[in-house]
């Protein structure tokens, strides 16, 4: 059954989302097999839903649809996309909302030859281009950025040729403003494309049998047995075919921005992002966190599971004993029964449980990696009290959270920002914590051994222009939004 | 699971298929539920694939998928489909083939209002369409006959107010040659369009409450509580909206050509087509039947269920007894696992069987709707003289089957047609019958009450253009359709 | 999911319901494959759940759940059941009730050795024997009389050798009162019991293989390539195993009372029963129906499907045309949205449509099978006249309906049966038919060119036993049951 | 659709299994919903299967299916559970294999009242037990151990009062040679049952409204809100009702036997076994670990999920920095598309996977819980050293396994297990480690705190008697099984 109502079940400013994970891989006898592997590894960029294309000869042949990646493919249905090209992707649904058909990768159908897309990241520009677009003839069946940037590069009919492809597809990219990692698969190639800040991940990786792979993580690469090879650039397209790898730049602009949030939340543990590992950086911004806010307490404590790397970093500097005073249910799935507000107060809680043989009159240290709303910050603390603990030291692994992001991480609004309305005591008492502290933008760029990390959400210093309508320019002065 | 594969499962030459029925209502509070049991009246048009968009304030919402209404919606799924305009399908998948993305009703968005189109029929020029949509940058997301009818309704950017939007109607009606039938939505109003041959049906009813409904087929009146008003003439569009019914000639064309396949085998025996109902139709056949063919036999027996009529005519018009000497059973669904080879050979028959008790020492006639590729007759023919039949002369309610069909109804190729390849004795011998007699086509016209039928498939005397391309042209030539 | 919720939507007294159909097949290579379609060719004898038991050496392997055969079993699933010796069920939940634990086969695990049960009729000292067996130490999981014979069978633990067990089950059987015609399959064997007044139908036949089939009805056999061979007689035991077939009786009392519903209602008109086919039987009651209640009439029209052969039978002795003036939609199904009430009261109607082109203006004989509450005859009434027709004719194939049925007919009680409150006229009116009529009994057992039916239902002539506690007898005395 | 096929997907020596949870409430409106979420928070004791019962009045009723807790349960079925008595389990299943019948809580259909029974645990005797019920009559339909516990209680029929109930089960109970922890339902009561070594875990909590709960597991409490209150205690039956609780000792024998493995490697490390929090065991046997065996390294990792609270211990102890560099997929399910061999070989890792920079170059201390075949830590070694790692020092928190278990740990046979068939060093160069070793059956009970574990996996003292047949005897012989 499709419809149009939102896939998603989008829980509002409990917590950050990423979007998208994206695979694609070239000359492999076991593509799909390969490209499903390679999704189950990034499953953890979007669980809403998931889709393989495959190169059938000329045929572009798939698979997708709502849930996790072995919701989605079996043993049978996947025999069923044959071919040595394809490329995949884990959905996270953010800006477009929208049904079962803005599931990617998607497939269009043109004289010239069919192809397909499977994209992660926002465009800031989609209304604009859209309106655009239209105009000049294109009709929408989807919500989708991705419909847009396929439309983009085949509104120019006159381009026909191999060599005009990459033209028509610069051509596209230059009209794009926003965070992209994205692949467009024919039945002859994959052009795997990233945006001229580098605002999303995007890396290729070889197989041992020469096959080439492209994923917005390394931990893929583990996982399929491929050797990393290096990241794509900002603002540059790769082209994979039987001629091996090529590099066209659609853009001369170069500053690289990459996401913070994708260090402090989103990746795997063990992906390397740009050349950092992900744990390394987690655990080391838990050192300098604890240089910076040193805590008098008896055991240091993580949220699972993206905080427990930090947690580590802060009780190994500390000489504080790390232990597992929370605990989250490794079953816990999207389909369970949410307990009701009734129930709730009854004390039932499904995710996460605090330890009272741990924590019962400790003095605890809770390492998490960030706050948006502050309410489930609020509950752990709560929850950490009931079982016993006399002091609750809440330490935040990255800066507080000031201004939305536009580039695809679902941040809601100013409103809803604790740290964009309220100052650090007035949020630690919300929270209820004995005591609370950020960690430094300066640290934070410190544990990435680097400068040029997007920190829009910290700072407000947006990368890309952010109007696109007379509205939206209103919108963000009613906000006071800065902009470079 | 979404999926390319070809949703349907197409059994060949074994016989004949419609490809769809639509339903629409306008203004009533129960619009999509009463769209469910419309097309649950309309189901034997279309098993493979159905929908219904409704309209929520200006949000045009779907629900769609794959197999049965039943299947695809339930009690909850329904509910979410709200508003007091909807429009449905059943899909029998033809020419488009193509998987899911290509089941309708298909939503479009665009600036100026999202639209929704739900079709039957074939566009005989589709490709020549097509490819002129291309070259105004029009991108195709399906192979559906849809989304070339939107995209020439859009093609015209200028169009903006609901007068244009009539005209840009008329304008793309006017660029399509074919067979059709067909809804287009809004989140205002209906437009139901026929094509200027009056190839397929469409008719207009009323509810009790004032809401109108258009319908395939009127069986779905009787099904929903309606009152029949009139047909929806050819080349006609009706606009239904809050003014009533308004009516469009797009065309001057007038010469009505309704197919008359859907007299003989397509149709639901209680619908009126054109004000002739099915059954009675069907009836009148089986009794010019046998005065063109009488045979001098013990029992008259129909093949289940499309040749009961016919069979009831041709017993009453005889005076010999009609029999129950097949038996379908009516459990058999897309699903079953079929019998392998060697099962068949051991006498296993799902479908079908004689009722040995009844035929045994009898000379029965068999009385069948047409015959396409003649296995299937061959095989009853066997299955009665197994069952003991002495005799089994078969006579058929239509001409023999000489020409495919381009507007809409599966009848493969001439190479697959038996009878425009061999003459009537050489069919008689292949199918093991005693004897055999089709029906004239004047008799068939009589049966019908007038002159007007689409006879294309007996006579090859096809109402439209043929030719979409130079390739079809010599197709044409080389197996010498005459065209008008 | 499996509940104990009862998995049948028992739809009260709208109609009659037959509660199970049995099959089983000795020493086939294909085994389970061909009791597949066998249990397909019983599917009309019960729709709630079905399952199919295997032996593999000596294990019994089982598939089952709940809904249509087409539903449990697929081509992966049906390949696991592996032997040659198998036996299968379709199942109608009445007595027992109960949830998916009572779906047959039932496998009991017993030290000398696994065996099978397959059932379809009703014990009448159910309890009865319930209580004595669990005096002797048994306990039930479920709630079908397939367990109280299984323990039956095993409450005599001395019994091992094979002659032990035919004794074994000859014992258990002459302690059960009720109507019963059942299938006990051991790895090595399958016996066939039917009760000693033959209530229910069961049949043997033949593959050419040599290889033995036992069905419920005769229309498995055509489905799977079968040929008759006898019908097991009332109060025999066949036992098939690799010495051929072999008979036991396990009562000297021969009194042949077959089922006089199955002729008039249940049974596929394509069977068989007792040497007498069913469409025959009915066709033939139609006939007599005429001569007994003649019409002045337009048209004849049966209700679909049971009731057409009758209305066959009915036109041809009467002269006046046999029309489809009823129509019912093939595709409803248990899972169907039901329309609401305010739905129905707009005139929805899912299953049966008149049609009005067919009826308007005309006097109907509306020849139906059977009056159990009236409400559907009633019904039917009603959607004629709307249609147009000016009298209504209403003509019964059957006695009227005046007790209830013990043997597995689910009938209600005395105070849902019309006839059983009402004579004649008072059930005219209330149908509001022009005229109405019954089939006397005496026709009907001449329909059937026989004098030895159960006709239980019509004359309360019980051929067995209804006490079985004392409650029991109070409320029998309460509605002035007659007992033999 | 249900089958006799076993439903887990036994994947061999590969690990270690755990058969059960149980979890039940008494006293609560909402029984069948904390219950959900106690079965919830039990999910990692069993995968396999799980349901639900819950007492309406008299009646019990059900829901249960193979899966896990959220596959079997919605938000609609729950709510057809009514009643304010429930008990719950969670399956994987061991000896009974054997199909969905075999999924408990199992009901049993009494005349005195239904009951239904959820166990976890092994009955050594069982084999001896079922023929001696078979010989008084018992028939049995599964083969889980539930059946035998069940007719055991039964088989006195002249039990019928409350006070003769308890006789009944302690009457049984004294039958029963084995390990067990399980709850038995009636509509009025729940009596929770531990055999008298204390084999298998199961405590007693207190919803603050008043209603009781019991649990294999306390962590099942803190998901629920309810407090811990006592344990129940090795050969008590503590029987709730509305009377409040009560205690009964069927057996005067007191000897206290916890499961070693439960600690060290089946509860969750936030449950508390015996007055034991599992996490705190499991970071002091990493302490004693590193005391025991040192090893000089620049990192250590542990083997999620298990081995981390023994990892962080043996980290904390040593010194050395702990690091995440091993990554296990939290999205792996049973349900997954498994590698192929050739898939293996390029390298694909579904489940766990090296992260290069974590390991490269380093000298690794690679924490384990326990080896049972010794094949996983052979591939985990394998994995660190092709990601960089230099060395891989092998640290196990437990004793070497040199017996197999007979209460329920699926820890096949004595030729399966690497430690009862090669010495250390044979070992070590089996899993190609550069040092290993185990740690000492002292200081895992200095861990515990505590003398009274079971280790016969490791010592071979086995608290029961084991021979039930003589053949088993033999084999016991065979391997030389010490035997108390």
């Amino acid at each position: 059954m499709i419809s149009n109502k939102k896939i998603g079940t989008n829980n509002g400013g409990e917590g950050l989302h990423e979007e998208c994970g994206v695979f694609g891989i070239y000359g492999s006898p076991d593509a799909t097999n390969i490209t499903y592997y390679g999704l189950h590894a990034l499953q953890h960029r979007g669980q809403e839903g998931c889709g393989i294309v495959s190169a059938e000869g000329d045929r572009l042949q798939y698979i997708k649809g709502p849930g996790l990646v072995n919701g989605v493919f079996n043993e049978e249905n996947i025999q069923t996309l044959k071919g040595s090209i394809a490329i995949g992707q884990v959905l996270y649904t953010t800006a477009g909302g929208g049904g079962v058909e803005n599931i990617q990768p998607i497939v269009f159908r043109h004289s010239t030859g069919d192809f397909a897309i499977s994209y992660n990241g926002n465009i800031v520009n989609s209304r604009r281009l859209k309106k655009y677009l239209e105009s000049k003839g294109s009709l929408f069946l989807t919500t989708s950025d991705c419909e847009i940037i396929a439309n983009l590069i085949k509104k120019d009919v006159n381009h026909q040729g191999p060599q005009d492809r990459i033209h028509a597809i610069m051509d596209a990219l230059n009209m794009v403003e926003g965070a992209f990692a994205f692949l467009i698969m024919t039945s002859k190639r994959i052009y795997a494309c990233r945006d001229k800040h580098g605002l999303k991940p995007l890396s290729l990786g070889r197989m041992e049998d020469g096959s080439w792979v492209v994923a917005s993580e390394t931990c893929a690469f583990e996982v399929v047995g491929a050797e990393f090879v290096r990241d794509v650039e900002p603002g540059e397209i790769v082209t994979i075919d039987h001629h091996g790898i090529r590099s066209n730049h659609f853009s001369a602009f170069k500053h690289h921005k990459m996401c913070s949030m994708e260090y402090i939340y989103f990746a795997r543990p063990d992906s390397d992002i740009d050349g950092c590992n992900v744990h390394a950086f987690r655990k080391e911004s838990g050192r300098l966190l604890y240089r910076e806010a040193p805590a008098d307490a008896d055991i240091v404590i993580g949220v699972p599971d993206s905080s427990l790397s930090a947690a580590i970093g802060y009780a190994e500097e500390s000489g504080i004993p790390y232990e597992m005073g929370l605990v989250k249910s490794k079953y816990v799935a999207r389909t369970f029964i949410q307990p009701s507000q009734s129930m709730r107060e009854k004390g039932v809680r499904m995710k996460l449980s605090a330890v009272s043989s741990i924590v019962k009159g400790k003095r605890v240290v809770m390492v998490d990696d960030s706050i948006v709303r502050g309410t489930t910050s609020a509950r752990i603390v709560r929850l950490l009290k009931e079982a016993g603990a006399t002091e609750v030291h809440v330490r935040i692994a990255s800066p507080p959270m000031r201004h939305p992001c536009f580039y695809g991480v679902d941040t809601s609004t100013y409103e809803e920002l604790i740290s964009a309305n309220y100052n650090l005591e007035q949020v630690r008492e919300k929270i209820e914590a004995t005591s609370l502290a950020f960690l430094s933008a300066e640290s934070l760029m410190k544990a990435g051994r680097r400068q040029e990390l997007c920190m829009a959400c910290f700072d407000g210093n947006y990368p890309t222009d952010l109007y696109q309508t007379d509205e939206e320019e209103s919108l963000y002065k009613r906000y006071k939004i800065k902009v470079k």
